[in-house]
């Protein structure tokens, strides 16, 4: 079973000169990205990529070359999926990897890969960077729920060529990347339409394809190439993206790990294996923020927000994928809550600057990979705690949250206390569109709306936990004692348990494509993977590609 | 493990005077359900229904309860739940039922346990016959849960009451049954707040149980009765239910089980093991309906749409619980459109007679357990049969459907023809709150409208697939061969990845409190039901109650 404790940990940091599997290249406001992988190049041992098959090596990739795309180059407006394989285009996630790894290693990769899909989409929508795919050769599966993530698919009209999802008929599980929710929430496939590709191995290929909706044109492969390349400038040109202006560069993250200490520049970290904890602080910036926009693109990914959105959103990743048996989150923060709402005011005032929004789409996705992180999250709020604006989000994302009521005896620091900016109120979007304020007062949506009028303001205690933001206030007498409490109790209750519980109340109110691919597929997906009749001695996950026939017990559940 | 292979198969038909863990009980518009479980009156053996704790056997009496207030009792405008034990309201389901079922049995049973709260709120709402919980005593799990399905609950303040859900930290598994979804989307219940109570042994009683929002009401144990009372009269005199008229009488459900075959008078089911199949065949009526309200009246349970309703209710729970092997079911529809259309006529008219509304509703709610079964639905529309109106939602639930085109050799009868009735544009919403029309064309709601215009046309197989409502036409030299390879092929496909393609691809658009307990809350549950840490040898499931400590992974997934 593949797990992180055979291997060294998992790296998300890479860059595209350092790429395996993907070729980035430009062509003015239009960029490509060719899937190429590289067969023996598995993040693991025991697995072959062929046929452009994927494990996360390959996705972390993908990964980056959005992130990157988004911020190191305003100028490019549409981006182009194709395949730099001849014969094939993608022929979705590795099944041997799948097979030979552990459940949860299974659950965390296909959580990372529906991340990345879902900020591909983000990306087309929020950074008007309109991601588009071009289709030769077989996409089944896995590739074809990343053709379903971009907005236009083109494919290319003839044999060799179709669009599957071949999961159920041949491997017993969902295509569960978000595919059965983009064809009948994003495409609107018709359900008995889907139905039936969706058991049909071979798939759909041609005009079938287009009159259901499985792809927008079909093209003579000797046209597909000027088609696409003539639909990537329209779209391109849409956008309001600036070009001639300069991207910024994201730096590489520089991160210590010294035992089971992480640190990194404002983000730092400290795993108690014993307490099952990891410590998380984050830090204000030690300084004011530039004055303007301009000052923010000369500070680049120096600038403290992009910081914090890239080191947390890393942490995250390694804590998820590295350390599985951490199972409690605890969050504080220190510095001037000053600073953060400096920052807040800048990142709010100027919308029409192209970095400063992509600044703010990544730390929403920050925020949102931490929502729907498997972990418990408790929120520590302390004097010298700075959970203004962009850091209350952090509060607010916590199942609980403990605020210090007074002071502590031998602290100079005095009361701790919240901070309400305008960025609670629109800018950090859950992954079901309500805000995290939105979502906290569905029984009173009139409340979100009057907390605008204090924003700037300090909030105690007694004011913050009037105001609702906060769960439970001890004092200096009780705070060491209760917050222990219920750290100890939390770390001893099931870890499953407290997924499925966590998964639920966390997101009351609408639903969204993007939280039923967690919610209604990824469930399912989850069962599935525990699921004999995929994962068992016969199942099909297991004996694909062996001879061996799957044999199922047939009872529905 | 429980299992329908060691026991006879269940019956969910039962009446008031076989209750036996029930007191159905009258007083003017205001009716009293009180549970009082019968200790050794489990429906298997093996364990005892401590402290009102229960399992299917006492949840299919209020099942019936359900069905019988709503049309044996017009004149009730309010139901009180209470417990008919002194020291405690309910234990919720029992553990050791739980702990000693099968998998299958587990997720069956919950499913009938929500479709059963999810119809005391639709009689709350749509029935006009409001719902209320008197608690005292403990209230716990499913106690609680069936409270949470109630419109107003009322608790006693005293030392031995409280809700609570205490699943997650005593049984390593979800309140299932509705509570999580109910507690963050009925109730709205702050999340940090409901994080804590769900993780709380103890439950909450008193002020914070009103202040968190968790009761509606706190009074002292003296005045309870009364209070709830009052309640219960002043909701009751909002009801549009008529008082001073007869409700009608829910005769024996007369069925026949001869080895393979199911017959009711208007439903026969051919069981083919060795296919997997069940097929079934819904009969239209064979005279025309009463031409006024007061003939459906006279009529009562033989009215055909009720009839239908009530055998294809009992039909749908025979087979989920007793022939779980059974993956496929086929519906085909015998007799004359033209009757059926006129009992659509019938019901769409009469809107303002409770007992039209009343059957309207249950077949809303037969249809619905139809979508939410976990079996696979294929329609075969032939010659002869009559997929008109109430019975083309048939059609509409299935997964696919096959229409044959033209006429068959030998057979007298011509082409198959399928018609559309007002009934198919608003009386049948699913759990999504969407008609089936709506829900099959996402991509054009105007396709929907338009379809009005049809009404009434006999729709062969050429326009009924230019309309968009059958998946396939084969003609009458293809029909045998593609109906018997698409039936023999989806009864080879793994049963679970069936079951989470179909809850995916039936459920497109938005989510409501039911969908969205179905979907992300069962889910979640299925999940942990597989889940070592609930039901592993040391999982807190298994060892509760034996005095041994669980043992828990401790990786999160």
């Amino acid at each position: 079973m593949a797990d992180t404790r055979d291997h060294g940990p998992v790296d998300f940091r890479t860059e595209p000169a350092k790429y395996r599997h993907w070729r980035l290249s430009f062509d003015g406001p239009v960029a490509t990205l060719a899937m190429d992988v590289k067969e023996d190049g598995g993040l693991r041992p025991g697995y072959e990529l062929k046929l452009n098959s994927y494990d996360l090596g390959v996705d972390l990739e993908l990964y980056d070359a959005v992130q990157r795309l988004r911020l190191e180059h305003p100028e490019v407006g549409a981006v182009v999926v194709t395949s730099g394989k001849e014969r094939v285009f993608c022929a979705g996630a590795n099944i041997r990897m799948l097979s030979q790894s552990a459940h949860g290693w299974k659950v965390n990769f296909c959580k990372f890969t529906n991340e990345t899909r879902n900020a591909i989409e983000e990306a087309t929508a929020e950074s008007r960077q309109t991601w588009l795919t071009a289709v030769t050769g077989p996409c089944a599966g896995g590739g074809y729920e990343l053709a379903l993530a971009t907005d236009w698919i083109v494919m290319a009209d003839d044999g060799n060529t179709a669009v599957s999802l071949p999961e159920v008929p041949l491997l017993a599980v969902l295509p569960g990347t978000g595919g059965l929710t983009r064809l009948v929430d994003k495409r609107r496939v018709r359900r008995d339409r889907a139905d039936f590709f969706c058991t049909t191995e071979e798939g759909v290929k041609g005009r079938r394809a287009v009159e259901w909706g499985l792809v927008d044109e079909v093209v003579p492969r000797s046209k597909l190439d000027e088609t696409v390349r003539g639909r990537a400038r329209e779209l391109a040109a849409r956008t309001d993206r600036p070009a001639g202006v300069p991207g910024i560069v994201l730096a590489p993250l520089a991160r210590t790990l010294e035992g089971d200490r992480i640190t990194y520049s404002t983000v730092a970290c400290a795993i108690d294996r014993e307490r099952g904890l990891a410590e998380i602080t984050v830090n204000a910036p030690a300084a004011a923020p530039p004055a303007e926009a301009a000052g923010v693109h000369a500070q680049g990914c120096a600038f403290w927000p992009l910081a914090l959105a890239r080191e947390l959103d890393d942490l995250i990743l390694h804590l998820r994928t590295n350390e599985e048996a951490i199972g409690v989150w605890v969050l504080r923060t220190a510095g001037r809550a000053d600073l953060v709402e400096a920052c807040d005011r800048l990142l709010a005032a100027h919308t029409d600057d192209w970095l400063l929004r992509e600044i703010r789409l990544y730390l929403r996705r920050t925020w949102k990979r931490l929502d729907v992180s498997s972990r418990s999250i408790f929120a520590l709020i302390e004097p010298g705690s700075c959970f203004a604006g962009t850091l209350l989000e952090l509060a607010l994302a916590a199942d609980r949250s403990y605020m210090l009521d007074g002071t502590r005896a031998g602290d100079a620091r005095g009361r701790a206390t919240l901070r309400l900016t305008g960025m609670n109120f629109g800018a950090y979007a859950m992954v079901n569109g309500l805000t995290r304020l939105g979502s906290r007062f569905l029984a009173e949506p009139g409340r979100v709306e009057k907390l605008r009028a204090r924003i700037g303001e300090d909030l105690d205690a007694a004011a913050a936990a009037e105001a609702g933001l906060v769960t439970f206030t001890p004092d200096d007498i009780d705070w060491d004692d209760e917050v222990r409490l219920a750290l100890e109790e939390r770390a001893a209750f099931s870890p499953d348990a407290l997924t499925g519980m966590e998964a639920s109340l966390r997101f009351g109110g609408p639903e969204t494509i993007e939280s039923k691919i967690f919610a209604r597929l990824t469930a399912w997906q989850n069962w599935i993977f525990q699921r004999p009749n995929a994962v068992g001695a016969k199942g099909a996950l297991q004996v694909y590609g062996t001879g061996q026939r799957s044999e199922f017990d047939r009872r529905r559940v």
